[in-house]
């Protein structure tokens, strides 16, 4: 709870947290002066005095160690190496098929980890954990794929163990829609905690934050918005199998066949030049998206929608028919005070994402309450 | 956390405590003695013996108080006494006009309670807190309604100030569905983390269980799938201003005017009675409820759909045409152990849930930990 309240930046004196948190202020400096000899957080500027020695601010130590961040989508990947901020340090991107298997992808992510670390002059010592996206339904605890649709080979590969295995440290694996939602949380200036990140790019996902925290539903398949049955859809069949759904009509794949182009990134470079053809049918597929969006927005309240993912690169077309949509069929009270905003990482939102995850991690209370509890031998 | 394994029943001997949270076993011994001589907790059977003497198993002490539940609908109310198990010690049904205003309806719910109290020979020291749940959006925290569309008067009254004047315990106020939803996810068997509780009355409203809390969202507007918009409502003008609402061609109301009788119960009669226009219109309202409900089914993912309300009494006939669309129109992951369950506790949803919000106040971490850390001079 004193992270959270240090990280956000909600309370960074010791007296803030302890009229924050209704702890005494002895127990507030017992467990800063712990977490200031962990390294996890540092003194990093000074309060205004209210008369006596100014109190010092206190604030994530982005130096405690650094932490390996690994996006994969379908036909490539973005690896990084982050501060213990989620800030990057280095970072690289490569294209891979998804397709080849996790022994032959696994093996070539490892081979740039190691590469970025000796690049960095960091070593595998210095690595406090690693987070990790792939494209698909994940089992969360368990560290890996679930029956993932467009990941032949990988249904329930251990990812996480392989690499528990190498460096011995955290290692977390999530759906790659769940991180940019995280990522983008995380770079969010007072977030709503209830957010909403929506990709729209060959497909439409989406990940969700409620509450402040990411979720994942009963079978980690919560945000599949891509697959909510349109009208506008009837009879299209789907890639999934099903009909109707969203993507068919209104994702990248579908926009870039209906122009006669190879890909979502084609469609953006004719709106940009203008082509009114494709500017009306990336206008109409924000109007799609904001039906959903609009259900959704009854459904869940959320403070913040972030819309990001290669289509949403075209710009204020997109957004125009989303917005249109959303406040005209959202109910006055649920868009009240809605914050519906471009991406701020685009390409970045996943490794920052991943990053996060493992840094969010590593703070949390029941990690760092066990090593109190070690620490002080157990009876606190 | 410790409480919330007891209560589940996840963890109730002090060593599956202690294994469960990875405390040591002199830090879960000393908690549970507090909570013992606080009362909250009480040994309630014995585990088998691995040898020496046997466990003592841990659950809620049902008596540790009295808690005081109140649900008011728009025009009838129920208040109940319940033990600290939310089960009813004393309970009445009443009418009442909520647009009588906040003073009439709240002296009338006051003289209740005391009526109740004396008729179950309680005094007003048993009283560990008082739920209350109002058919309106609420600001949560403050304990008052918040520009409540049926509610005229009420729009900023400090509802639970009232009651905090009189009995001096904690007081919390929700929204009727919300309480509704806490109410069948505290009586469902092994509930899943991810409950959604749709009510089918008059009109359509839902309550989120996301996680195991309940979800309010940023305006505390969360849930209101009676104002999602569906194509069969196009150009229907419904009662919140709005056109083209799943209430309105869905809920209880429209079906009233539909079939030419007064109301809900009105057409449930028909249905039971065995007319066909009205089989037909129930069934057909559950295909478009089950419409909305299949997106929200691809979008959280939950484990448990518990349907209520008065139309949900016509049984068979409004599930069928749910489970027909949800199961169709949803992805198969999404609904591969989804329970979709009528209501266990029909009228008695709200109160039931208005003495769980409460008991799970009380029993709070943050509560519990001020206790203790006040109980210990604050250094622990």
């Amino acid at each position: 709870m004193l992270l959270d309240l240090i990280r956000t930046g909600e309370a960074t004196t010791r007296s803030q947290l302890a009229h924050a948190t209704g702890l005494s202020r002895s127990t507030v400096a017992t467990r800063v002066e712990h977490l200031l000899a962990e390294g996890l957080i540092a003194e990093v500027g000074e309060a205004p005095s209210s008369g006596g020695r100014p109190p010092a601010v206190l604030g994530l130590n982005q130096e405690a160690g650094v932490v390996l961040a690994v996006d994969m989508g379908a036909t490539h990947a973005r690896v990084a190496i982050t501060d213990f901020g989620a800030s990057p340090i280095g970072e690289t991107a490569l294209d891979l098929d998804i397709a080849s298997g996790p022994e032959n992808v696994l093996g070539t992510i490892d081979r740039v980890l190691i590469s970025l670390l000796d690049s960095n002059e960091r070593g595998p010592g210095e690595v406090k954990g690693i987070g990790i996206g792939v494209p698909g339904p994940v089992e969360y605890a368990a560290g890996r794929a679930v029956t993932p649709p467009i990941m032949p080979g990988w249904d329930g590969y251990p990812i996480r163990d392989r690499f528990v295995d190498r460096y011995h440290v955290p290692v977390l694996v999530d759906n790659d829609v769940n991180i940019m939602a995280r990522g983008e949380h995380w770079v969010t200036a007072e977030p709503s905690d209830d957010f909403l990140f929506v990709k729209v790019g060959t497909g439409i996902g989406s990940g969700l934050i409620l509450g402040g925290r990411l979720h994942r539903g009963a079978q980690g398949a919560a945000g599949d918005i891509g697959h909510i049955q349109v009208a506008a859809a009837e009879g299209i069949v789907c890639r999934c199998g099903n009909t109707g759904c969203l993507e068919s009509v209104a994702g990248g794949r579908a926009l870039a066949a209906r122009l006669d182009v190879a890909d979502t990134r084609a469609v953006v470079a004719m709106v940009k030049a203008g082509s009114r053809d494709a500017v009306q049918a990336v206008r109409e597929s924000g109007r799609l998206i904001g039906q959903v969006l609009a259900s959704t927005v009854n459904l869940l309240n959320p403070g913040t929608i972030v819309v990001g993912g290669d289509l949403a690169e075209a710009g204020d077309q997109l957004f125009a028919g989303i917005r249109e949509v959303v406040y005209r069929r959202s109910t006055a009270l649920a868009t009240s005070r809605l914050q519906l905003i471009p991406s701020n990482l685009g390409d970045r939102a996943g490794v920052t994402g991943a990053a996060a995850m493992v840094i969010d991690h590593v703070l949390s209370p029941q990690r760092v309450d066990r090593t109190l509890s070690l620490a002080t031998g157990g009876v606190r």
